[in-house]
């Protein structure tokens, strides 16, 4: 892929590509050890409320770190648990040790760990992992792929959906605030199909072009680095809700075409 | 197992158990054929509204038909998409060959195939199949179990769980009617934790102990058979919100325990 504007600009792209596998590998078996483990009992991050973290998000982002520390000291970290790490290389690692830890534990496979990789200009790279089912999905310098137990295949959006005939995911389904939620509904009033609560996994069924939309609130960036650049890989398109950059979380809409993105957009707005 | 009272009404377990693993590994190769092929196409039962049916749940269904036609002929069917045939011996085998086919539609994992049998009395045996996962539960005929890539495992229900503590499951925020919606929310209200959009993903959870109550309204027998043996093998109540049985469909709780289930009808019928 030497013809790739990443490949100039990330000559280390297969090192780099290298670290996050292992890192992906190390967080795995951290997430599995405690998965569906009846001694996994989760603190409460939240005075009123259930906002749920583990040992095993906490073990899962250690892994993680240490991989870093070890193979790309010079990059920066922020990741949900341990917060920011400094770097001077320029990139930062951007890490969720587990997207949907309420689904995690539940039970329910439709959790993940995110590790994306940004630079000034936003994520360059991210890997959407999911343990249980050993589906990895990656995107960005030059690659957009799916693995799994089931085979392997490339990563891309659906085109040529209208709205009416759309698939609409998001996790929770009050969508952040009231007017948050308002403008949701009205978007999912025009949609055929609307479901709820999978987390990032949303984002990877964009990206293999199962789904057309995912409209959330309330993201932090380590919630949303990995999937926009694994869905722009795929040739979808991540935006806030005024169209605007999203890496930094908050009000997120991912889209497989322009046109669904731009409907999508008038509604939320309308 | 030949001191359960079902080894006794059942000498030929062993035979029903085979029979009904070879139906759960063809319904598997069926799904798993369509799922997530561009090609598949939903077909909409529905004059307005999204009641979708693809090929994959008729081939599913066919496949599991053929294999009761040539191993128990004198047992009676329910499946959903060919309805009933008659049979001679008491036993019905009811078949959901895809529940959850909106999620199987947008790719998502927690879809499975149900195949449950029932007598006179009711549900006597089930099993729950997730073809992607590879997850297999069952429960009755003297077993309660789940197998999967990652091993095998005995299905139990988890105990002393306080309402205030429990994670509810369903699968449609608006959970049926708007009468039983508000009911639904008045549990929801209490508990730590409520998710949507599992199916039949969540009965399989509470078998595994992972989740306190699962509540839906609006179900058909074939919903529910199967989830109802797994349930009841694993130690836990599966009725309707009057208390009564639940294999006819319609509005139906499961519980873990009495003291939840006893707390949420209450609830329910509040």
């Amino acid at each position: 892929m030497t013809s790739s504007p990443d490949a100039a600009r990330f000559p280390d792209a297969p090192a780099i590509r290298a670290t996050a596998a292992a890192m992906a590998d190390a967080a795995r078996a951290e997430t599995l050890r405690h998965f569906r483990s009846p001694a996994l009992v989760p603190d409460n991050k939240l005075a009123t409320g259930f906002d749920p973290v583990t040992e095993a998000d906490r073990a899962s982002e250690r892994a993680m770190r240490a991989i870093l520390a070890r193979e790309r000291p010079e990059d920066a970290i922020l990741g949900e648990e341990y917060g920011v790490q400094p770097g001077r290389s320029g990139l930062t690692w951007v890490l969720d040790p587990i997207d949907g830890t309420r689904a995690y534990l539940c039970g329910a496979p439709t959790w993940g760990v995110l590790i994306g990789l940004s630079d000034a200009d936003g994520p360059r790279y991210g890997v959407i992992d999911q343990p249980w089912t050993g589906e990895r999905f990656e995107g960005g310098l030059g690659t957009a792929r799916m693995t799994s137990p089931h085979g392997e295949r490339p990563l891309a959006v659906r085109r040529g959906v209208a709205l009416d005939q759309a698939t609409l995911l998001t996790t929770f389904p009050e969508v952040g605030t009231a007017e948050d939620g308002a403008a949701f509904r009205r978007v999912a009033a025009q949609v055929r199909l609307t479901r709820y609560g999978l987390d990032c996994y949303a984002y990877a069924l964009l990206a293999m072009g199962q789904v057309d939309l995912v409209i959330e609130a309330g993201l932090q960036p380590y919630d949303i680095v990995a999937p926009i650049a694994v869905i722009a890989a795929a040739g979808g398109i991540v935006t806030d809700w005024q169209g605007g950059p999203a890496h930094g979380g908050g009000r997120v809409i991912a889209a497989a075409t322009p046109e669904l993105h731009a409907a999508a957009l008038a509604l939320l707005n309308g």
